[in-house]
């Protein structure tokens, strides 16, 4: 396989988001974000590109397309171009009708920076979840750099999508989790002594900038901070969140 | 004041480690960032730069050097310019001789990127610590970057730095921490569970790649996860030990 000009400009277009919308289409790129997409879903892979010397590094059971470090870097328009990239179809949302298996559900609301929605998703596996939920005006999860940033994190994940967080509220009760908490900076029940926190509940991080969204009959969650720095990272608290739930569930089994 | 090229010289030459070094000034860019140096050390503040629209934004007492917004770009190289920075002294280290006020204190060994790095920052202050310790190989807390991941809080915090892991441990067990903790992902004691973990402990993340280096006699600790992603990254990972030792403080002291 050659890499034409047509699939070049079929690689350039997936850097922006109507290039995505109108192919479906996401553009994997490193060696480690590869791996995961390899591991996770091989069927969705359309073909691999990359340099020379990452050749053998690759997994892909077809030969991938070839170039040389000039190329590559003018494909991707990274300045660190790390020499391998996979196009491959965006998974699927799970249809409404699969149950989550997660024992508490943790979404998104308007999540601006792939940066940190990257680190969410990576976290999230390394606690063991396995679904991602999020409202619209977050940013695209198949963006090559969401992509990069997860290393590839988001393909492990079962991710879906809601207009708005009252949709997805609904969602989550139709589903058993009645416990709606939005995290909150400023006011909120303790995160740390919240006993049904993860009990069958849903936990949205909000917006960088403007937080989470309103929702009636909600209930506010907050990260006790005893320094007075103002407000932590929204991947920072996500991680807060997250691994307050591994803690727990490590204390109630009893492993030391 | 002029913007003189006198002073764009030496505020690009603040964009090299080589230039910081030799003039023991930094650059802190961005409005959060100048505020919190101005809150921190303002005595420690030579000039600001601003474009006209932040002029009125700053909290400095006297006069910035105003320049168009094509001006300040050219300074700072970075794609989007904040439109305000000031030239200050770098602070200087606390003396040997002042104890430390922390619980425990918290140490990074070699870690690489000034993300993580400024992400720690302004995780640690609002944990409500108020030192950072380094070894040698860690990133240059007040490059350009550092400081504008961190929001300038590294102005607010004592940073100590020492040549390797060992003089760092020896100062601290000098200081009566004595318990000294290597942050693992693979074994060590689990950190949720660990009872003396922040008793007059150091708590050690490590570089990115590598991971912490060896110390003959100290303990290891790792964080607990069920899932099986490798790894979290090391600002996760800091973010995780910190908020333990916060959740820790509020449960002993009762606090609802």
């Amino acid at each position: 396989m050659e890499l034409t000009r047509k699939l070049q400009s079929e690689i350039r277009a997936l850097h922006t988001r109507h290039g995505r919308k109108k192919s479906r289409l996401c553009c994997c790129e490193g060696l480690r974000a590869v791996r995961e997409l390899f591991a996770a879903a091989p069927e969705l892979v359309h073909y691999c590109v990359c340099t020379p010397e990452l050749r053998t590094a690759l997994p892909y059971p077809r030969e991938p397309i070839t170039v040389s470090n000039r190329e590559f870097a003018a494909l991707t328009g990274t300045v660190n171009a790390q020499g391998v990239l996979a196009v491959s179809e965006q998974p699927p949302e799970p249809p409404a009708t699969l149950l989550p298996e997660d024992p508490f559900l943790f979404a998104l609301d308007r999540l601006g920076d792939p940066g940190n929605f990257g680190t969410i998703c990576r976290t999230l596996l390394a606690a063991g979840l396995h679904e991602l939920w999020f409202t619209g005006g977050t940013v695209d999860p198949w963006s090559d750099k969401s992509i990069r940033s997860a290393l590839g994190a988001q393909f492990r994940l079962r991710l879906r999508s809601f207009p708005d967080l009252n949709s997805m509220a609904q969602q989550a009760t139709t589903f058993g989790y009645r416990n709606i908490f939005l995290t909150d900076p400023h006011h909120g029940e303790n995160c740390f002594t919240t006993p049904d926190l993860f009990d069958h509940s849903l936990i949205v991080i909000g917006c960088e900038s403007t937080g989470v969204g309103e929702l009636p009959g909600a209930r506010h969650t907050l990260i006790p901070m005893p320094g007075n720095f103002e407000s932590l990272n929204a991947a920072q608290a996500a991680t807060i969140f997250l691994f307050e739930s591994v803690r727990r569930h490590f204390v109630a089994s009893g492993v030391k």
